[in-house]
Parts: structure tokens; sequence; C-alpha cells
């Protein structure tokens, strides 16, 4: 069976800030309060997490985590509010998407 | 400056069948009537546009490409009806799913 694929992201200057598998990465650390753990979500390893936090922020010219030292745990890595609205903003941006593909794919291959 | 920016193929069984890239190498077989000259238009190897050419035939079942030995000019490639079909499909499938994803951006980044 064939099926439509598609992938959709966010550049500037011709680099990537944002996409959907680095929301998922956002999300991972707001679940976890952690890069660590997230990093183990995503199944990468803590360097390339880090290092796409870190892409995403300097080349969005904003902060997305703010990491806590010490405390009960042993701190952890919060998002910011500006973290939370772009993560809200790409869902809509990409919300429904799929939907309008498969019956773009449906009206032009399935057919005949 | 932020734009969006997406890809679009067709998977079976977890690989690629065609893909914009794909749709590309076929045009430029039919422009060029060679797979040579077309690898040599899509800026790769003659081997990785005759590996492509050749996945998605056997991907799709079906020929895509028939190959003229000698004659005058040494011979050639041309396109299959099917491959002709398969071509003006996919430019439907994403004939203008670029303003689509532009007016989702517009709608939920450039605001605010």
């Amino acid at each position: 069976m064939i099926v439509p694929k598609f992938n959709l992201w966010l550049e500037r200057d011709g680099k990537v800030v944002l996409s959907a598998w680095r929301i998922h990465l956002l999300e991972a650390i707001e679940e976890t309060g952690s890069i660590t753990a997230a990093a183990v979500m995503m199944e990468v390893p803590y360097r390339r997490a880090w290092q796409r936090l870190h892409e995403m922020e300097e080349r969005l010219g904003i902060p997305l985590v703010e990491t806590e030292i010490g405390g009960v745990g042993g701190g952890g890595a919060k998002l910011t509010l500006k973290a939370r609205d772009l993560i809200a903003r790409f869902h809509r941006f990409a919300d429904g998407l799929e939907n309008e593909i498969e019956a773009r794919y449906q009206r032009t291959f399935a057919e005949g």
C-alpha cells in the first residue's frame, strides 16, 4: 500500500529553526523536566538534544529553556513561556495538514 | 526572515517511491532523453540517478523508462506513458500546497 508522507519545518537563512522533531524535543523537556531525560525519550545522545536546543535558541534569538541548578531532585529544565507559545503555534500550523494531504492523495493518485 | 518549508513524498512499506526530487529526475530524463544527461542536470553521479530510477520501478512495480540502444545519437532513454501519468498526478498532488502552507504560517506565526 502506498501512503503519502510529508515533513514541515521553519527555516531562517537556510537553517532549520523549528520542525516536528524539534517540537517533540521541547515537549519531552516539558514532560520530563530534564534535558537528559528528554534525550532518552527522543532516543538521541544528550549532546545531540543539547545542541538542537541551543541551535533553536540561537537561531530564533530567544531563550526556550530555563535550567535550575541544585534544589530538591538535583535541578532540572523548564520551558519558557515563549517556548510554550511556539509549541502551540506549531501545532496550529500543522493541524489538519495530514488530512489535507491524504485527501489530495486520494484525489490525485487513488483514482484510475 | 523565517520561512515555512515542506517536503512531500509517497512511501510503500516505509520506503520512498516518489518524491519531488524523484519527479525532477524523471522530468530531466524526459527533457534530455538520457539518464546520463539527467544525472548531470540533477548534479548527482550517474550511479545514483540509475539506482533511484530502478528503485522507483521496483517499488512501484511498473517500468518508467524505455532505453533505446544505438541508433542515431547513440540511443537514449524515454519515459513510459505510465511515468508521464505519475508526473502529472504528483504535480496535481502538490499543486497549491506551498500557498496553503504559507497561508497557515501567516495565520499561526506571523501574527502577535
